[in-house]
């Protein structure tokens, strides 16, 4: 089959390479019908995360068809729809059993395109099917369903629910590129009084209005001090960090009231400034995290029934064979104007069949 | 009356100043039968507290008796033993009906010794008296309840609460002066697994195995190996900050487990740096927090019912009158091993009539 | 002035009364401009609340403005447009300390209309006016503004947030009066997958839909049967009870599912059938409550934003002379199709004098 | 092997039968080291639970050495020594992923000694083994861990979580049998105030207080009021219902104070009379369940360290053989004494080797 290949920084090529198989017996091999690019892959790319090594087919995020299954596999059976979720869980270790996938000490959490092969593929094998897929209901087109693999669950329980917010709350989101704006989207299942978002890009602040956000806030000119004007003074409830520079989430950390709380989503390269010698005294909760996907199935659910805007992040559509087009174009989001990309051919309507079995 | 001023940096004397009296209806007159002196005081001494101006009396934690109160006072009267809380709480605003007393906007919050006359006096005017005194059942001794004033909810409020310490849960107390013993002895409540108390001085180790600490570590001698070699190297259920130091904060930051708890009680007059390359993908939660009192009804029933240890981290007795000799032993802690010092005449009898009646 | 006596089962009158006076500090005397009839106030006429005596003038939910405070009296002043919540609260008692208003041991609660006279009437007195009403912003009609006091808060906070309502979840209303619609419209605020409201009358069912309901059913036709359809078997996550007769409160126990929350809003009478023998296993949570109204500051301002529905609900219009044919077009409601009934002269536009001072 | 089947209501026998063999790749074999009998295993036999069906081996708790495991095991292998817990896990099903272990969809469940053949036998088969079974640590006696497999988890679980002990609750615990003991035991671990249990056995009352009980009441002895008079005529925080019948739970309903909690236990074969006449302005929260043991780990570390009582509640000891004997002696338990029989013989010390394999 053909996939996205890292060769080291800065190196990726779109190339032949081994079918997957059945390794262990929770496995599943899905053939990849749609694939997105995230900005965490840009990272790997240029060899920011060392852990990923030569040789790795990238991407952790996919819609496919299931053409195997390993014997423990009891949820899904080939010709299944799936979606591919960003986290593998074990399901055994402590951290599974309590749904704290993300931090999967028995094999899983974040490995797909990281530590084990990933989904810019023709196939992809995902270790512990049962709880690393999820069938999708045909009422469901790809390209709605491809960005829960990762950007809704992430926004929504390490921004929305790890902020906690709550009816009638101001919620600020620094960063209005594909996170920050499922941000914009998963926040308004709280309904909030107000959302703000905050970014540098004017084409960003628009699609963030476009998703909800009620006003926004160019970061240059003077973001917190519309909070401020917008609260009395006090402050916003949630300010949830999309961006992942310092900067960014040292303004959170300005913007946010007595007692409210910063939920930092961004993946971050350096260390911050934490104003400790004013924070200590507002009681301020600040949160990270990585996403465990536990709400994957309800988001399922709701975008199956139009309560979550899906397709209307994608900008660009490409075929699988476009890989390295699509990433030139998803690298170059401030010119091209690209919130999510999506490859992959017109929907299939029959079984898959695995290559080695053809 | 005599009270100790403060006349600037470094500059405090015990004088004769007016009486208090009541200048709202909802303030009380209180006799101060037993006070103690906090760490911020000797911040406040320092001229670290810009907010303290020359002229005002110190001090924000007192027993006393009731010698007057103003027309809309309710809960309390004349005779009453009470506690002065060091937090005082309008009751109408948004936070103080949010049980935040702290934070409250309508005149409140920490005002006594700060922003308003304090309690190192032998008689002081408390407002809001109806939310800010608690009465006290007789059983209970002056040593015992002053240490309710602030040490005990601010532990328990802002590191075990804040921190949210489970039945089984490992738990680290950077820090063991009166603060970090008070969250040793309160985070007990949720009966733990295992409380580890790290601080520099050997005396105030001991003191932490003396009020429950299950093992301690001398800050200098690699503390977060013996956490990572205690928990199989996966760190700290909670970490609660009791110094105020960034080193410390940091080292919080490091001892925590993926999924855990870092409570920031520690006044601090530094920024610190927060490793949110590390930190991002760990599920982390950072809180800080002044003091609310919201808890402390339910901690003076339960040190009236030997339940908590009070007395017994007063390591020195004075007189009123030796208010100078009194800070200069607790200023001088790592000599005199002070913990708290209480200062107050043999327990009253009969009830004070204010000295402007008499 | 003139008021709604209560003289007895069956016996009320619009009268000429005595002008109420401050007799408290806390007090404030509030010129009634908006207020409504509430099902409770039917039992009370009925003489199923003996607490209310002969002499009582009804009513708790108004919409006014301030003639007249008391000394101690700090958040609103004469001219001030306020809402006069159905409960009052001292503020110092435990249970308003921790935000449960509606258990005042103070002299607080539900006293309106029920120990103390109450709003249906051209004045009233208010007990401790600054936690007991809320100053209204101008944007919101009175009509909007006096569903405030009672229906919405209640509603919101006995069903939603008791039944804690959350993303995707399928909701049942049982009873679709003003309580249960308003718990279709506070539900919302939640983002439920699905509301299906219950009710034996039409029109009532159609406006649950005109409110946001996606599914109803008559209660006589086998509802929960709709709810096992929708649910593949399983029973709603939450069903919220606004009827108050066992057999409502008996269906929401049937309708369910293992590990869902019932929520009991509605005044019962009698006691309820609990099957224990099918209960014990499911890990059901049942709650009953009377309002706090603790989320009512929130609630206001997203009326105030057009977040929630308000007049909506409001099917007739009556001056406030016209008392007693306000009550009988609200006691015929199945005749009449009356939900909310609303009494009071157009909005007034200048600050009133109090009578006696006239 | 030998072991107890149920033959019709009234009828078992201590017999021979077939070893029990791996049918799924999941499964564990186990030989039994200790065992004990249930209250709902007498329920079993006189007939109450038809789900059991003659041929069926009892019983659902017990500490044994694994000795054959399916292809699919991943956490534990033959010799390891390990706890079975009454409840089975599926681990794909909706919900084994939020941990509610007890609602298992997928097979699991309360199934041993119920749907599946049980632990009342030399050796029996766990489904689901890997989250089916714990791995013990040495220092954990037999005697004291066998309580893990139900009684405490269930009573801490459904009793003192669903309940929500806190730190300074009073909490009345209704029937001090083997689980309301586990609930006076385990509701330490939250710092109650004060706990009061009541039963009609003095003996039980003894054994209560030994275990940490505060106060005692007769059943027949006006416990309301003694209820009433230690909390200044208020109520309970928390009832805990743990006998079963509808006049138990009745005066738990009746215990509990304004927003209080009661938290049922029992196993209850008829309904109970909920009087919401009185109730539905009272904010009570009234929980049931089935326990789901996601707290084992937890329980089972506290005991291993002595935080947790263990073998103090075995008051009689069998060898295996003398199933018959142990039951007759538990179900006389009025006679007898009886809380906890254990059966088994002394501790083994090699790893055992299957029958039929031998």
């Amino acid at each position: 089959m053909r996939a996205l290949v890292f060769h080291g920084p800065g190196q990726t090529s779109w190339e032949d390479v081994p079918d997957p198989s059945v390794k262990d017996a929770a496995d599943a091999i899905v053939r990849v019908d749609a694939v997105t690019i995230c900005g965490t892959d840009l990272h790997i790319v240029k060899g920011d995360v060392p852990e990923v090594t030569p040789g790795r087919i990238l991407g952790h995020e996919a819609v496919g068809t299931v053409v195997e299954t390993g014997g423990d596999v009891r949820s899904v059976r080939p010709g299944d729809r799936v979606l591919i979720s960003c986290i593998s869980a074990c399901g055994r270790c402590r951290f599974c059993r309590e749904g704290h996938y993300g931090q999967c000490r028995g094999g899983g959490g974040w490995v797909l395109g990281h530590t084990i092969d990933g989904t810019q593929a023709e196939y992809v094998r995902v270790p512990f099917a049962d709880l690393s897929v999820h069938p999708l209901p045909s009422a469901l087109a790809d390209d709605d369903a491809v960005l829960l693999a990762d950007i809704f669950p992430t926004s929504y329980e390490v921004g929305v629910l790890n902020g906690n917010v709550r009816p009638g709350d101001t919620v600020v989101v620094v960063g209005a590129g594909p996170i920050g704006l499922a941000a914009v989207a998963t926040a308004q299942l709280y309904s909030p009084g107000r959302i703000i978002a905050v970014d540098l890009a004017a084409s960003r602040l628009d699609a963030a209005r476009d998703l909800g956000a009620d006003a926004t806030a160019n970061a240059d000119e003077e973001p917190e001090r519309l909070v401020e004007d917008l609260t009395d003074g006090l402050g916003a409830d949630v300010v949830i960090e999309a961006v992942g520079v310092p900067e960014a989430f040292e303004m959170c950390t300005r913007m946010v009231r007595p007692g409210g709380r910063v939920a930092n989503i961004g993946v971050h390269g350096k260390p911050a400034v934490l104003h400790l010698e004013d924070l200590w005294i507002k009681d301020v909760t600040i949160t990270t995290g990585l996403v465990d996907t536990h709400s994957t199935p309800m988001l399922l659910r709701m975008m199956a029934a139009d309560r979550l805007p899906g397709a209307a992040m994608v900008t660009h559509r490409f075929e699988l064979d476009q890989m390295e087009e699509a990433y030139d174009v998803f690298a170059r989001a401030g010119d091209t104007g690209a919130l999510k990309v999506v490859l992959g051919g017109p929907q299939h309507d029959t079984v898959a069949v695995p290559p080695q079995e053809q």
